[in-house]
């Protein structure tokens, strides 16, 4: 537990990020509670509210979430105080943030600082560097999707990653996964089959007509999205505790061949979905509102989703094994509206920070998984000498970022080397003084 | 006054700019309205109001202001208004502009775009780059004080700037205008003399008391700001109408040597004044609360350097002609406070635009008049191959932005050939197609 608390750490896959400073400068520290202005009315001067920003200077004894809540247990209560919640309030926070570490600790002053972030963190990451080049030297964006904005990418390109994933762990896994989606809806369609399938798959509550049904199906696919997500080489916990490989796992119950009855597959999809909600053997029932434990702050990325963040995705159940659904704007945005009273801005990501036109930047190194479906939103080739892709073939949402482990992949192992290597070529710049040139004088 | 009208184009010296589209590309136009999705709420997504957005695609038959409000009258009105008043805002107007202009007009949508912008506008224009490198490919940043703030410049040096254009001007004329404020003091303190003054001066209402008297001189040493702002080689009228090298003209009336007696030295300085105040002969009475005519948006600019622009100047008498007078922040956070009801921020224009550390950004030229005082706050050498100065010795404020004349020096016709030559390489660049690069595929 000691180490595994540690390695456990619940960043999460959508919505904290971590600054970790040049360690090679800083000691190590424990938590430092600490109170930052915050540029609170997004920018605005009319208010001039403060928070208490918690930040780590070391994740050595990290073993809680952060707990930056602008308005306390307010913060997520509805869209007034959730309309702070934006990349560009993020971002400014963060600068005020490392300006004021700069300025507070001894000897920091003239530290240069690199941001490092997975996920959407690793998006803040790529884009803190983008829009404060003064604050941080450059970023580490690990497995973030920064071009998984409408008209960047193909809209099917992230179930495509989640389905090679599957067909790559065992045989006709991905075949039997596709083929489950129909005998779901025969099976379902009688009284009798809803019962027994609830009692397959050990459901907390009963699935009970059409709605449900629909319900199961949503949670089953997330709970293979995430999967693909965490298909990690060792045992961990980060949405749930899971063996290693967990996909070769999930597929040693998905071999049935072509002629298997639709109740026999069910059973194995059950089975399969076991490995992931109850690994432990400690889980009563299965409970399809929720497809990860503990606070990941799931809400907060809700509705970021529904107002910068818009992520178009869709299936076509050939070239993945998902039932056909395309992406409706119109659809999500109507949602978002019910949900949040807000309607999400399709542009606004590629407008403010760039597209697939960043060019102009520099240092940033975008690190993806191959196994990671978010890869598919991701930078996965060389922009610039300064703009660089690493690709980690196996392995799965931001593995460079984890603690390393024994059973990890040479391929990780040389892509946290590399990324050490420009990080220390980035200090090397920044530290040597800037050629001075003379001005044109007419 | 055709041609007159659209050479003195009311351009502001703070708080207008404007976005010329690539010329070659972009056939001219008559102004256009427009409507653009407002970011309002400060990037907020809780509201969605809009406003009209009006802006030129070409300035040919621009005369007059713009009209961009987002409440109408009432933008002014208060600070709930006044909120919105931030660069930021401003940088990401002009974002969404751009991008809906490339997408609505037929042809537009491959052309680089490039900013050009003086002053305040100067400063939003480099930002802009710096910002939306994605959406400009590069800006001219014409007599822009993106470094007059807290820690980067002395704070003195504004008015030293001022002070060395009317030495070099004519005889004993800085020497004339240190002399004239005790000069002042000594007159105000009897009755008669403020009556005197009053009409000396031909003031619209007579000094009464102390309180006046200080108000007094404000304007005065504002008035010989302004002059020292556009001191163009021609007859001009962008704050004034002028004739050619005003202070010149002024300094006609300031050549007394060191025994001339307070009043005939008040009266050579009242004569000054009016060669400001009433060039055109028109003008009945001189009004001490105003130094310029026209809507220059003076209270958006107070605003806003109550807010995020906050600029420290300072006098002390001897490098300068003026009172002394220490930057105090307090005293001005104060100011603000009772004006508006909001508190700069003195360190945020460093912290969101990078201060003295901007070097990682690229294609911005910095141009500034050697005669301008805001070139003291300027980028006046070169920061690396592609943020480069432009130096024109005998320049105004921004004088390379004003419509060519026959009485130009040779140093703002090169400095147009100048920034013309960046332009067409920074089209080069956009129009080449970046290099590809191979990622490391471990």
């Amino acid at each position: 537990p000691g180490m595994n608390e540690l390695t456990e750490a619940p960043e999460s896959f959508c919505c904290h990020w971590l600054i970790k400073l040049q360690p090679l400068l800083f000691p190590l520290r424990k938590l430092t509670p600490f109170t930052s202005n915050f540029p609170d009315r997004s920018f605005g001067f009319l208010e001039d509210g403060t928070f208490k920003q918690r930040y780590l200077t070391s994740d050595v004894y990290w073993h809680k979430p952060g707990e930056s809540m602008p308005f306390g247990q307010a913060s997520y209560s509805d869209s007034k105080h959730l309309n702070y919640l934006t990349s560009e309030q993020a971002l400014a926070d963060f600068a005020i943030l490392i300006k004021n570490v700069k300025s507070t600790l001894p000897g920091a002053q003239h530290s240069p600082v690199i941001s490092i972030g997975g996920s959407y963190g690793g998006m803040l990451s790529a884009w803190f560097r983008m829009k404060y080049p003064n604050i941080v030297v450059g970023a580490l964006a690990a497995s973030a999707p920064i071009w998984q904005f409408p008209g960047m990418v193909p809209c099917g390109a992230f179930y495509k990653t989640v389905t090679q994933d599957f067909a790559k762990s065992g045989y006709n896994c991905e075949v039997n996964i596709r083929k489950s989606w129909s005998a779901i809806n025969n099976i379902s369609s009688s009284a009798s089959g809803l019962v027994w399938l609830s009692e397959e798959f050990s459901l907390c509550g009963p699935l009970k007509n059409k709605n449900d049904v629909g319900s199961f199906k949503n949670w089953l696919q997330e709970t293979w999205v995430n999967l693909a997500m965490v298909d990690y080489p060792y045992e961990a916990n980060f949405l749930q505790p899971l063996p290693r490989w967990p996909i070769q796992a999930v597929c040693k119950y998905l071999t049935m061949d072509s002629t298997v009855s639709d109740k026999l597959l069910l059973q194995g999809v059950a089975q399969a979905a076991k490995v992931y909600y109850n690994y432990t053997g400690s889980t009563s029932c299965l409970n399809i509102s929720q497809t990860a434990t503990g606070n990941l702050g799931i809400l907060g990325w809700f509705y970021q989703s529904c107002t910068e963040m818009v992520m178009p995705m869709c299936t076509d159940g050939v070239g993945d094994m998902f039932e056909p659904e395309e992406w409706n704007f119109q659809a999500f945005s109507d949602e978002c509206n019910a949900m949040f009273g807000v309607r999400p801005r399709a542009d606004w990501a590629e407008v403010v920070y760039g597209g697939k036109d960043i060019s102009a930047h520099s240092n940033i190194i975008f690190s993806n998984g191959g196994l990671d479906p978010w890869s598919a939103g991701g930078v996965t080739h060389n922009i610039s000498e300064s703009l660089v892709s690493i690709m980690i073939p196996d392995g799965a949402h931001h593995l460079d970022l984890r603690y390393s482990n024994k059973h990890d992949p040479p391929t990780v192992r040389a892509a946290r080397t590399l990324e050490l290597m420009y990080f220390k070529e980035w200090i090397r710049q920044a530290k040597r003084p800037h050629r001075s040139h003379s001005h044109y004088r007419l």
